[in-house]
């Protein structure tokens, strides 16, 4: 099938390749997903890799292809400088990198945003998301393996804090003596415990190295039926996230997640658990995001 | 070589046996060491394994077998109930197990010790290495997979907190963002820039999920040279451990630090450099507190 389109929004991660074609009002018209991240792409053939999933896109002109995410990383295909905070669309679309190509004529890379202070922090691709908000102020939070909490004023990214949190679970389940937790069925009454425990011992000061070994304790000793679970293991992390970027951030308006299903419906559950207000933002944030970089820099014409 | 006893002391933990023959005085006579943890040994042969390293300690005559440490949990040989703290050495002697063997004639299991308040925690063999140190007040310090931070009053265990330190370490290498950190020598300034960076980030509040992610974004961004070092990272996290444990336990006088090097050296350190005075316990804790507990037992006759 053959697609017109003014535009075509990468959204290539370390895990997952996501391309859309747009016109230029920014509807999406073609779409692929696939398990080609950069992590996957040996010898550093992107431009192959790309070509594939443009071909599915079935696009009948050359139109500019726009990348976002960790391909602009040191171990992607285009390394870009990061844009430091406060940083504006302007600023992204200004510091785009360029890599010409024969087979596809321009490609063009958005730069990832850092921040020294506060606290010294790094984005790759979120900072596109945020932008594919349409939002001007407020807090934004994009769960997952470094989730992210990303403060807006005045249409800039302000600042921004990332957790750890999804790579941690990961390792603790797989390597440490937490390994012993059943996998069981997802328990919304186990997590919500976690989240109290978690918020409530952020809250007093708690180190994590301690928290998490009272989750065996309290297991052993049978105190607590949900400490023995892995719902319970992610709602204590989520629960120390939540306390501590909000101790941050004080949002005073409902907190936008930004992400997938079911972790932003579990972060959404989380902060709800906890008194702060949240609303989900539309799908699709990377290639609204994208458009709107392409439309400043006045690639869509 | 034939050796004489008057009891045969066990410490059989996860990883590690090691066995002692000591006289009526409490001199070690003979001993072993073999990498037939608990996890080693396979459908509960623990009654053969023993057997062998008994043998290599060439005892002449039988005499009382006293074991301790996880040997004494589910996945170990007898399953003892924990001691509730305050726990002392007469509650420990009083509270062992017996198993009947017709090999060894009766082979007991010290307890290990629990606490519900004011947070939960379990021990199993730490009890016996305090117990070892005939120390009747101040803090002592056990570093390892699951640092244990005990506090003694008038003979007791008062109370005490496990640090999941050391196997958080392993599992953020293998596992998360973190493995990138190259794996160099030990570099003690690293350590104690990690030391330093670890106490100020646990006394602001700052979650571990967000200061390992720093970790990460200091050292991509150049800001700090140590932040792209293991040894930085086991600072990091020693030094949010001794934040926490000295803000629980407040320590007046120097902390005893037991376990084997060179992790005691880097805890000493580390306390060291947060102006936390330490000494380091004699050699052979374990052996020391299984005679002491068979002394009150009345087993050395």
């Amino acid at each position: 099938m053959s697609q017109s389109g003014r535009i075509i929004a990468v959204d290539w991660g370390t895990s997952t390749l996501r391309t859309y074609l747009l016109d230029e009002s920014g509807t999406i018209n073609a779409e692929t997903t696939s398990k080609r991240g950069i992590l996957k792409v040996s010898d550093k053939r992107f431009e192959d890799v790309l070509a594939d999933e443009v071909a599915q896109l079935g696009v009948v002109a050359r139109c500019p292809i726009i990348c976002s995410g960790m391909i602009t990383s040191r171990q992607g295909w285009v390394e870009t400088p990061y844009v430091g905070c406060p940083a504006e669309i302007s600023d992204l679309a200004a510091q785009m990198m360029v890599r010409d190509t024969e087979r596809f004529g321009p490609i063009y890379f958005i730069p990832g945003v850092m921040q020294h202070s506060p606290e010294p922090d790094i984005m790759r691709g979120e900072e596109t998301q945020v932008v594919g908000l349409d939002q001007d102020d407020g807090l934004c939070l994009l769960p997952g393996t470094h989730s992210k909490w990303v403060n807006l004023e005045d249409g800039r990214i302000r600042g921004f804090t990332t957790y750890m949190t999804g790579d941690l679970y990961g390792a603790l389940i797989a390597e440490t003596i937490l390994r012993a937790l059943p996998d069981e069925h997802w328990s919304a009454d186990d997590f919500l415990a976690g989240i109290r425990r978690g918020h409530e011992e952020h809250r007093q000061g708690v180190s994590l190295l301690t928290s998490l070994f009272r989750t065996r304790a309290r297991s052993i000793l049978g105190l607590e039926r949900s400490a023995g679970s892995r719902s319970y293991l992610s709602g204590l992390l989520i629960g120390a996230e939540i306390g501590n970027a909000c101790s941050i951030y004080a949002p005073a308006r409902p907190v936008t997640v930004i992400g997938d299903e079911p972790l932003t419906t579990h972060y959404m559950e989380g902060l709800a658990e906890l008194g702060v207000a949240s609303r989900v933002a539309p799908a699709r944030s990377a290639p609204r995001g994208i458009f709107q970089i392409a439309l400043i820099k006045g690639l869509i014409l």
